[in-house]
């Protein structure tokens, strides 16, 4: 029995309210020797309240060791074992910017590639061109007609971009056709059984129409597909959970992310913390789970922005009292994955994690919210999936289990 | 989806060098009520510089409350869960001693036994002869024909021994000819499966020919086979990790795994760490994983001897800066097991971990490294499984996992 089939049994209706606050990218290393991490050098004394009050501990989105992508990390975050329900990469990229995916269609990741007179691969990333010279590449790769079908595409970031394919008995088992390799032709894109050989037969019609638009380009002259992948038929997190839920996002990825899992995706203008907490104070009646997503921690991690990053940290601090005057029953902290500013981009380390639950939670010794005090803290390390159901259990939604 | 799938699907090349450097049987209790352990009582300034610049935890060999056996612990420190990939016995007791087993050979442990004149066992291990002992009945029992296969006999410590058949269609799905009690005859090589039916009879035409040569012995006069196997066909390390790793290793049975996983099996001289650090120095630039073992912890902890466990380890702290010199990306330093000096024997303790990596490391507030340290370290308590994949990634070794 699987851990979504215990929230999906033992769940019950109750009057409590809960909000999942993920700062992106919040965990760090020090970035010199003995020194603060950006999270312990940020002046945070709401999050440092809330942790003496509550209880800490650090959370491993995937596996140990394993850096995670934003998707797998937040269905993690959701209670989803991303190794389980594994989204496919088509899918996560083209509803990561905000392209509906919907029962019957077939999503596919695209890089743009640089390949030579004999069609043999040169640069599998095509120089890794920048986004403004990519989208005028995928403008003049859309429209093109298939017979039968519909096909979407539309630009991710620098050399990458997603295509959607609608009509009638799609199937998505297809081979990627990046060769993984320089140096060799491109694949086809391969049906890996039968019910997908109309489909991938589809593929390679839109693929070499959309090659010959490319031809005279001098580094993105191919592109590969892959990732090919329908609509996950995740289990939905309102059957599962037994809560309405909210997503309270700026960034498409994961509004995309939270769509998929059968969130309410709520729309708001601005994209400060302040402008997120506005809106859970606003729709604070209508739901009982908040997602609340801030994304710049993460940015600034990936910039290798260290005062940065403690900065914008220190404003969803500043921001924190709109959320707790809400009095909510449970808030918990944490992030998708650690951006160490040192690293400059996501990492395997583990997410520092804040639970916070005046009527129900064992609190600890810690009083403070860092990466180092989350590792002493009484929650432990533990996998981010098991995060909801902790939250479900100090909101008093789950009955006991067994007589 | 395993740890071992996700690594094969997310290693990538990478300059970086990495070094696991087991310290076999580390862990121990302290000798007496408040007391330290033994490498808490150890003068190690080398390895408190590395724990205070690293982060510590503590490894978890097969379960909680499991003690293991040298190879299970080994495999687990390979990454490889022990409890899949069951190396048979006999065949680890084989290959311990360096004897090579290829594809359709198969692999027995032996033991000495006494039986009485009605054939009835009366000592399973033949009063523990000690090696001298054995090492003639051992060359006494070599040589034996049987039409059609090839055997192999070879002395492995005391009253124990391995034996290794080698010929057409053998298949080792064979019950153990230990009856495991006193006072009751011998069994028979008894076949499990059709298909080890021909071998089984093979092994007992070799048992009653060995057994005549020994009717006259007053305590070796008879002896019992465990643990038929063939070759585990183990997924290869370096096409898991995508590494070229070499093993520094002074006793046969870790070389044996070692090479079992594919690992290349370094010869050198000596035996002391200092040698075995030698000869990475030698080797440096040839392979960027390093298995380096050091047995003697284990033999002094075995021999109740704590304060003698605590001087190797000294030792080995003494040798250290050869190895850092060399400016590794990674090191871990852990045990497969623990072997406190109090209890004379391996045992379930969790294992003190210390993983060292400027770069990446995300380094916690410990200073020392001891039991009680590791335990409070910012890596948490983790099974020894997910060691290779964190020094993987401390490595830079491994794509994100999703997008």
């Amino acid at each position: 029995m699987t851990s979504l089939d215990l929230m999906r049994e033992l769940h019950k209706p109750a009057e409590t309210k809960i909000v999942l606050l993920v700062l992106d990218g919040l965990g760090g290393v020090p970035f010199e020797p003995g020194g603060p991490t950006s999270l312990e050098a940020a002046r945070t004394p709401n999050l440092d309240r809330m942790a003496a009050e509550g209880a800490l501990g650090q959370i491993i989105p995937i596996r140990r060791g394993i850096t995670p992508g934003s998707g797998p990390a937040h269905l993690a975050l959701f209670g989803y074992d991303p190794l389980k329900f594994d989204v496919g990469r088509g899918v996560l990229e083209a509803s990561g910017i905000g392209m509906t995916i919907t029962k019957g269609d077939v999503a596919a990741r695209g890089n743009f590639c640089t390949i030579d007179d004999e069609g043999n691969v040169v640069d599998r990333r095509a120089g890794r061109i920048p986004s403004d010279e990519a989208i005028p590449l995928v403008d003049h790769i859309s429209g093109i007609e298939v017979p039968g079908v519909e096909v979407d595409v539309q630009h991710v970031r620098e050399y990458r971009f997603a295509v959607v394919m609608r009509g009638e008995g799609l199937e998505a088992d297809i081979d990627d056709t990046d060769p993984q390799q320089t140096g060799v032709p491109l694949d086809e894109a391969r049906a890996r059984s039968a019910g997908s050989e109309a489909t991938a037969a589809l593929f390679n019609q839109w693929i070499s129409l959309a090659r010959e638009r490319l031809v005279d380009q001098p580094k993105a002259n191919a592109f590969t597909l892959r990732g090919f992948s329908s609509e996950p038929d995740l289990p939905q997190f309102p059957t599962i959970f037994g809560v309405r839920p909210a997503c309270i996002a700026v960034y498409p990825m994961y509004r995309g992310v939270s769509k998929l899992v059968g969130m309410e995706v709520l729309d708001f203008e601005g994209e400060s913390p302040e402008n997120e907490f506005k809106l859970a104070v606003k729709q604070w009646k209508d739901y009982d789970f908040f997602f609340i997503h801030i994304k710049k921690i993460d940015s600034k991690g990936e910039d290798g922005d260290f005062q940065g990053k403690a900065k914008i940290i220190e404003t969803v601090d500043a921001a924190l009292p709109l959320l707790l005057e809400l009095e909510p029953d449970v808030v918990a902290v944490t992030g998708d994955h650690s951006t160490p500013a040192k690293l400059r981009r996501h990492s395997w380390h583990p997410v520092p994690t804040l639970l916070w639950a005046p009527a129900t939670v064992r609190a600890d010794d810690q009083s403070a919210f860092g990466e180092r005090s989350c590792a002493h803290g009484g929650l432990g390390t533990f996998p981010a999936t098991d995060l909801m159901p902790m939250m479900m259990a100090h909101a008093d939604r789950l009955e006991k289990y067994g007589a």
